[in-house]
């Protein structure tokens, strides 16, 4: 094939993802999803969205909306940022935030920033597909981060070394993860503070989700935890990475980075030599509406999806038959099932789309390692409580008839 | 400083661009200044654009337009650009089309595709400086890539071999080039793609002018010619990098890339795991105004630019002493100027702003080996008529000091 031999080397590592595959055949109305970790269209603030392209784009106010801007991105829109940082015990300067093209592009600029080939990044096992997407670009290994055991750096830094390389980043998503739905206790934010203190590598903290609490107390964010350590965000290992994604759209593509000037000023770097800006006009738009009503428009976000969670968390109690467990979370958009460990979820889909019409993502491709056979991932943001009732009726009926068969 | 010491060895390239450090400085209303590459926001089709954003938010849009989509981009604006290609010679299904955020990320996803550290990229000197920073993440080496001189081949390819790696890119701008206005002749194309051949590296043609053509006769892409030869674009290497930052708006980030189907479907997964997507919204907006109007508003923005670089040329004539320089571009936004030998463009920037008021881009930092000392860029496209013969008197008479002096 015509240059494909020329790829350079990390080429071969980017393959095209079978979820992503998967998730274009679900596209058919009979069939229940659970599959795609998308937010509820009908949730948008839509005429809010409207009428702020509206402001932006009249009045003289398309020279600046259509037109190139700085890098760093639009500087109202990052005040706002640091308002909403300093709320969660992160109090910052705009020279802290750089606007992304949602937190996506955040990890792949950390990645590109960060990693070599053959340095180690750690992620949790399983972790966001994303991230492992994203970071696979600059060829690192992968070694297990579990804030669950004790491994100490020692173990960690030598692995590493053994690979040629160093731990640079520490990956997580600290509160309801995509895909297990699990939050991290206030302890185990501690102890992997000090971990990454001992490896001395950048923790990235993934709060794609972190505005979603639907119940429990909120936990200080991993930054906040270091900031009450160190006194000055200047002086913190620790990069949080914010989205509008989940909040207000996805289809804007608007997140952000809050971390060091250090970083942050590299970032920009890497921003203006990878896209030179985020849209200008999608930055004033949410800027625009985050100020007109962000609270309030949560409240109305986090209700609806709390009552999914409440069916489905009921329907699994109902349906699944026993030797099947699930988290609870307390946020976000995803449980997480696991079967018994003979059953296979990539298997498990096949029959669930054939004889049922329910589809979820089978566990392992979330897992680094392949591992995770006997997993699945469900969504409740995107399914009205009826659908999640019959659905999940479905997939009982699936898994019953595995365990039978 | 915490972190720095632990970032990739490509960050250490990464440095702070001078010029874009310089624009800061120049926006002050008593500056004329040529120095910003930047459209004229008056010329941008606000209204139509405010009108399109209304349809892709109500009535339902919206669940389309702020919501997740697909890596390759929207359907319909992928199709738009086919039957565009088409008539530049270039006939190709949507899957030979990507949508990217601008042309920049289209050179930072090249980059990334295809160079591995210590490969070479071919750049002319000059070249667009935003190529040099998306390529330079990637450490390669750059060579010259000069089609006025017969340099062999093996050349290239033993230049490249002894660096440790090889020619994997050939990157130019064949029409009105940022920054030298120039255009490549049509045997010059030619034997460019038969020197591409014989090193067998891929052309990435950088068309982001192309379209703002004021006088001659149009010379078909890079890619079309290649394509006359192979019958087949799948069998082609040449990249054509396309934009509507120069024809619409910069500020939505909405550009393409045209290529064979195995280069853009390892772009996919290039853009998958860089930021999703382009966002959705500004891709159905600019389907929406390119389908309504592209042909009769680019004859807008062409007469206007047309006009200014007339004007330009006209006060350059006038104002220029002897043994200043410069070029005649068929159209674009840049001239370029040469100045006698001695005189250096960054010592002359600083005169012209402190005792002139006017401002331009002195010209090596387009040069990836830092020569150039004695050229400077002039954009004729941001600036009214009236202004142009202000600015250029003002040049003229401190080029006139600087020779004197």
């Amino acid at each position: 094939m015509t240059l494909t031999h020329t790829f350079a080397t990390r080429a071969q590592r980017m393959k095209a993802s079978e979820i992503r595959e998967l998730l274009k055949l679900l596209d058919q109305p009979d069939i229940v999803s659970f599959a795609g970790g998308i937010p509820d269209p009908d949730l948008f603030p839509a005429t809010p969205f409207k009428e702020a392209m509206g402001r932006a784009l009249g009045n003289g106010a398309h020279a600046q909306s259509l037109q190139y801007s700085t890098s760093e991105g639009y500087l109202p829109l990052r005040k706002w940022i640091t308002g909403q940082m300093a709320d969660l015990g992160i109090p910052c300067t705009p020279d802290n935030i750089l606007i992304t093209s949602g937190s996506q592009q955040a990890l792949d600029y950390l990645g590109k920033l960060f990693l070599s080939p053959e340095d180690t990044a750690l992620v949790g096992w399983p972790t966001y597909l994303g991230a492992l997407g994203a970071f696979n670009a600059y060829e690192p290994y992968f070694d297990r981060l579990d804030p669950a055991t004790n491994r100490p750096a020692s173990d960690y830094i030598e692995t590493a070394r053994q690979r040629g390389g160093k731990v640079k980043i520490a990956y997580l998503s600290v509160d309801f993860a995509n895909p297990t739905g699990q939050t991290l206790t206030l302890v185990e934010r501690e102890n992997l503070l000090a971990l990454a203190e001992d490896m001395d590598c950048a923790v990235i903290e993934d709060a794609a989700y972190q505005a979603l609490r639907y119940d429990g107390a909120p936990i200080p964010p991993m930054l906040a935890l270091e900031l009450q350590r160190k006194g000055n965000i200047d002086a913190c290992r620790t990069i949080y990475c914010g989205s509008f994604s989940k909040t207000l759209s996805p289809g804007l593509r608007v997140g952000w980075v809050c971390a060091a000037q250090t970083v942050v000023s590299q970032l920009v770097l890497m921003k203006q030599a990878g896209d030179l800006h985020t849209p200008t006009l999608n930055q004033m738009a949410v800027a625009d509406v985050a100020k007109a009503g962000f609270d309030a428009h949560l409240s109305h976000v986090r209700e609806a999806y709390k009552t999914r969670r409440d069916h489905m968390l009921a329907a699994l109690a109902r349906h699944m038959p026993d030797g099947v467990s699930w988290t609870r979370p307390e946020g976000g958009m995803f449980i997480w099932v696991t079967l018994p460990r003979h059953l296979n979820g990539a298997d498990l889909l096949q029959q669930a789309i054939a004889s049922e019409r329910v589809a979820f993502v089978p566990g392992h491709a979330f897992f680094a390692d392949g591992s995770g056979a006997n997993t699945l991932r469900l969504s409740f943001s995107n399914s009205k409580p009826e659908a999640i009732d019959i659905g999940i009726g479905r997939l009982g009926k699936v898994i019953d008839n595995s365990l039978c068969g």
